[in-house]
């Protein structure tokens, strides 16, 4: 058609590609990078992640570095360099001034980088905003020589460019720098890279991260565990998060030739049993071509996928962090805070959503140098990766808003948001998939399934913390009863006698008849040898009546297995950390003492220690708690039939006991 | 190397492409398709956009028709049909299955969809979900027959597959239809494609929008204005919003071959003045070839850029809503709510960010129908476009909350976050370059240029706020006042009477002493034509003195437009919608009255006319305001000195008269 061209014509050629390096460059605030501040924490991190998950595939312990200088006004110098595998020649550009390029996209597992973006997207800000091509020196073990490329993006082409490329000497074996120079701030403070390395330091316990600030400042957060975490597995795809269309290509791309064997291969989870009922439900035969299966049979073979029972997908893609190592992470960085008490961490068993396993940790800390009128302070993770920013609009954040922690005693306005507390809360989420609200990963997009696991963990440990603040509250009432009456009453005793001319009485038996309690008191102290540390229990008996008591301890399992414990206890359980004592038969007001020595190196505090006793109710103890209901023990020896002429049976001996609840707790009572 | 590939080689060998739709395929919840419910809603939404910016382009009225139909379980048949331009056949594949592709991306203007992914994500959810292609129709004016296609993407290169083509005739003469088959499903209520259109019909009051339900309801937004926005012009870019890496790839890509030339033809706001300047301090000649400015030089020039003051930006890049059309959407759409008030709707001149122009409009409504106990409604919009999730990561969520809208009359606790009371707020962001926070488009990322200027635009709606709020309590107050003495004291008066056995006096002197008010009583009724429809207005003098007053009225400049006013006023202000009067000398107790005639089309409420008096304290004014002090109006003639001797001198006709507080307030009072 000649002439000039009609309107649609004209619209039709405007219309052209956008390379996905030039769409980023000017959105690069969808990557994290809307200001000078917010870009200096988003290369760090991105850096960063790269380092730990390359050194977690060559299983090796991280060491990293990150070096941040001021360059002018501005403008930063930021270096991470890490003792990871390093990256192949070849791959270099590739890796580092590509988006979209990468090798954690197609796998299906655990890992901090997944969109192969974060990294060349840094290189892209760098480019943008000094003009100055990113640094790269990497070495791998089986070379003599570093590789160091100078790399910028081509953005119209998303290709890298190399500047300059050289081999240098490089005194490490193996491992990989990364320098940038960009238009960027730092300061130290919330959001921060420190904040971040911080956090990493916390859910990352077997790395060891060095920070040097713009003003020569080395911080150190060194690693608390030598144990590099498995490298999660690659699974295959789970067939119950598969929708029609990835159906159809997994089926297309299939190297096998018939259903059967692309079923039970190429998928996780498609059991022999399973697949006969597939195959037997959805009327096939299973010699079908998988390519040959289309139209209403995909959609029948889908709906069949999704109906019969299936394996549920191998958990081992996941890496969680434990709720040890969690303790542990969260004690060696926040020791300025000495916090009061540590809720044993929650680790939730993995579940499935669309196909991909995740699984939700949560660690609590209350307490210590926490401020006490300020919202609860709440550390989000996903994948071992701290998240700084879009708190506001995370997954995680509304799960916690949601929770009405007044039931767990704490402040919250309505029962609902943030509440209010002496209170650190740690939630890790893991998956094979984390749907992030944006590239720039920072928060976790809203899903019932995940809002269902965070709730049940959050339950759980705050759980920890109101039967710690119901205990605390307690024990700081008891305790100030049992005061005053130590105090006062002979005071007023003695002055009383002295009024009428009489000898001073022996107070015990008031004070027992007025406590009324098993009083148990540890104290902390040196060891014998300088090189221990011990705790003493006491146990008194203020109760008119004599008891046989049992006496349990929870520590971590690791300090009970460096421990001496005297008296030997009558068994112990090596794994949850247990030991327990059935103590002689305490008249009333006698005393009965334990000695537990632990090596210095264990840093044992007592409020690592848990003390439960047996044998006595809940409302007569002071310093220990009942033996909780979900505890199974084998008890060593039945409870002996109590002082004053109860008629309790001996037939309990080593008896499998679940201590849950009410019959436990009257087959105890029973004296 | 032959043998075993090292680590660093087999990680290397894992390095690979990813399509960016595959990526987005991996990643939908990052393009707003998390779920069936949203993924309906996005889908309307980006097929809505394109129509409404292809309507814009071509300078028609839009007429958009939206239908959902269930097909089958937990799938929608979604079609959007518009009156556009149509989409030439070549170029229908990429447009609708293509991501990063468009047209709009690279244009320096405001527009709906920037990203050139929208529709292509829902093209190829689609596919995800049901393996359905999309089907597009499309016209364009001069062509017989509608082009249709079938289309899915081929997401491992990003590339359109074309299933079927085929030609339709149409009886349209032009416009486009696509029609997906996708897994979703629909409800009415917040946050669905109900809301979205209702939404978008407030901010496109030009727009005609059918929407029919999965259960044939069918819903009509008819437009209230038959004028189409003007197309945004495209700007080349402004200097002020460039970094380093930007400026050199232009300088490169330019077609001109001097410095000189390339700075006033490629970038905007570079004057022959700024020239100069820009030469002289970064000591140039203007000679130097574009493409050989680089390393200090290149620094150098930027730097000089950023300094010398330059043009703004053309703001013809921008495409308002404008204080009427906001008022008349918000009227149309929420005619079911009644508001008692509509704030004057708040348009800010347009600033620069970056180089970027943008500007912020901001309308307010209040009362009636609205929830009083619930938080304010906020309907965020980004370029005329309804911004439904994220509100709680969004830059205009924080100005809101930031707001300490104590001080305007509404409840908010702690002066933060969302205040309570029957309200609703209507932000707009318009820019040629809207910082979202991720693809979905759905929130807008903080930047403090554009913090200062909606906290500006909320101050301006908000003081509006205030102003109504105390001018109706004390009219509640006064009125109730008034109220009171008019019916209690006549009766005091006849019961004193006739026990005192006396005739009733003249109350009005007491009323008037108790008072001390001139009351302004505005009422509406019909006109003395069937067509028209009235104002009247009545001014009563209670006090004791004989008062010459100034009377003013202010209404939407169309409404005056059309109005006849008896008698008629003194002067207008056709642009402001401003008129007024000198009234006679009245006397007290004495009355004055004016009609306005409108024509019944207007739909004039009195609502929409404020009323001032100059001529008499504000505390002695009932039903009107004092004239605000930023008025600025040429004096009809002098305030005549008062009734009571009083000695002003008549010097002040037709003086220029800023009435700003004290001065003007003194000269008035002064009689």
């Amino acid at each position: 058609m000649p002439g000039t061209p009609s309107l649609a014509q004209q619209l039709g050629a405007k219309q052209r590609e956008i390379s996905v390096a030039e769409f980023f460059e000017r959105n690069r605030q969808i990557l994290g990078f809307d200001n000078p501040l917010r870009a200096a924490l988003t290369t760090v991190k991105e850096a960063v992640d790269n380092a730990l998950d390359a050194c977690e595939e060559a299983r090796v312990l991280p060491e990293i570095q990150v070096e941040i200088a001021k360059e002018g006004t501005e403008r930063l110098r930021i270096a991470v360099e890490d003792n990871g595998p390093g990256i192949v020649k070849k791959q270099i550009p590739n890796v580092f001034a590509r988006l979209l390029y990468g090798s954690r996209f197609h796998a299906n597992r655990q890992s901090r980088g997944q969109q192969g973006i974060g990294i060349s997207a840094a290189v892209l800000y760098a480019a943008l905003t000094t003009a100055r091509p990113a640094r790269i020196r990497s070495k791998v073990a089986e070379e003599e020589a570093a590789h160091v490329a100078e790399l910028l993006i081509d953005t119209q082409h998303n290709q890298p460019r190399i500047v300059s490329e050289e081999l240098e000497l490089w005194d490490r074996p193996q491992g990989t720098r990364v320098e940038l120079v960009l238009k960027a701030r730092y300061t130290r403070g919330r959001q921060s890279p420190f904040d971040y390395l911080r956090n990493t330091a916390i859910v990352n316990p077997h790395a060891r991260i060095v920070l040097i600030e713009p003003d020569g400042t080395r911080i150190t957060w060194d690693r608390v565990s030598t144990e590099v975490p498995p490298v999660p597995k690659e699974i295959p795809p789970h067939p119950h998060g598969l929708e029609l269309g990835e159906l159809a290509y997994r089926l297309k791309a299939s190297k096998f030739t018939s259903l059967r064997e692309t079923l039970t291969k190429d998928f996780a989870g498609v059991t022999p049993r399973a697949l006969r009922e597939v195959l037997a439900l959805g009327k096939f035969t299973g010699k079908e071509s998988p390519e040959e299966v289309h139209g209403e049979e995909l959609e029948r073979l889908l709906r069949v996928l999704h109906e019969v029972p299936l394996l549920p997908p191998n958990t081992e893609a996941l890496s969680p962090i434990g709720p040890l190592l969690i303790k542990r992470g969260l004690r060696n960085v926040l020791g300025e805070i000495r916090p009061d008490f540590f809720a044993p961490p929650v680790s939730r068993p993995p579940k499935v959503r669309g196909g991909n396993p995740f699984l939700v940790e949560v660690g609590l800390v209350y307490g210590g140098g926490l401020p006490a009128d300020q919202p609860m302070q709440l550390l989000r993770f996903a994948n071992r990766v701290p998240l700084l920013f879009q708190q506001g609009a995370c997954a995680i954040t509304t799960a916690v808003s949601n929770l009405d922690w007044r039931r767990y005693g704490l402040d919250q306005k309505g029962g609902n948001g943030l509440p209010v507390g002496p209170c650190l809360l740690l939630v890790h989420l893991a998956s094979t998939k984390v749907p992030f609200t944006s590239e720039a990963k920072e928060a976790v997009a809203e899903d019932p399934e995940i809002d269902k696991e965070l709730t049940l963990a959050l339950q759980g440990a705050a759980r920890h913390l109101r039967t710690h603040l119901s205990r605390r509250s307690r024990r700081d009432l008891a305790s100030e009863k049992f005061i005053i009456i130590q105090r006062i009453l002979p005071q007023l005793a003695e002055k009383a006698s002295r009024l009428a001319g009489k000898p001073v009485p022996d107070l015990t038996p008031v004070i027992t008849k007025i406590m009324d309690v098993v009083a148990l008191e540890a104290t902390s102290g040196p060891g014998p040898s300088p090189s221990e540390s011990s705790v003493t229990v006491e146990l008194t008996n203020y109760t008119p009546r004599a008891r046989v008591l049992e006496l349990f301890v929870e520590m971590p399992p690791e300090d009970l297995a460096s421990a001496t414990l005297e008296p030997l206890p009558e068994g112990t359980d090596a794994e949850l950390g247990r030991a327990w004592w059935t103590l002689e038969k305490l008249a009333p007001s006698a005393r009965s003492r334990l000695t537990l020595r632990f090596p210095k190196s264990c840093e044992v505090e007592l409020n690592d220690l848990d003390w439960f006793i047996a044998g006595v109710d809940e409302a007569h103890l002071l310093g220990a708690e009942s033996l909780p209901g979900d505890w199974e023990v084998r008890l060593p020896r039945a409870i002996i039939e109590a002082a004053e002429g109860a008629s309790a049976e001996s037939s309990r001996d080593e008896a499998e006991v679940d201590y849950d609840g009410e019959e436990a707790h009257a087959a105890l009572e029973d004296e």
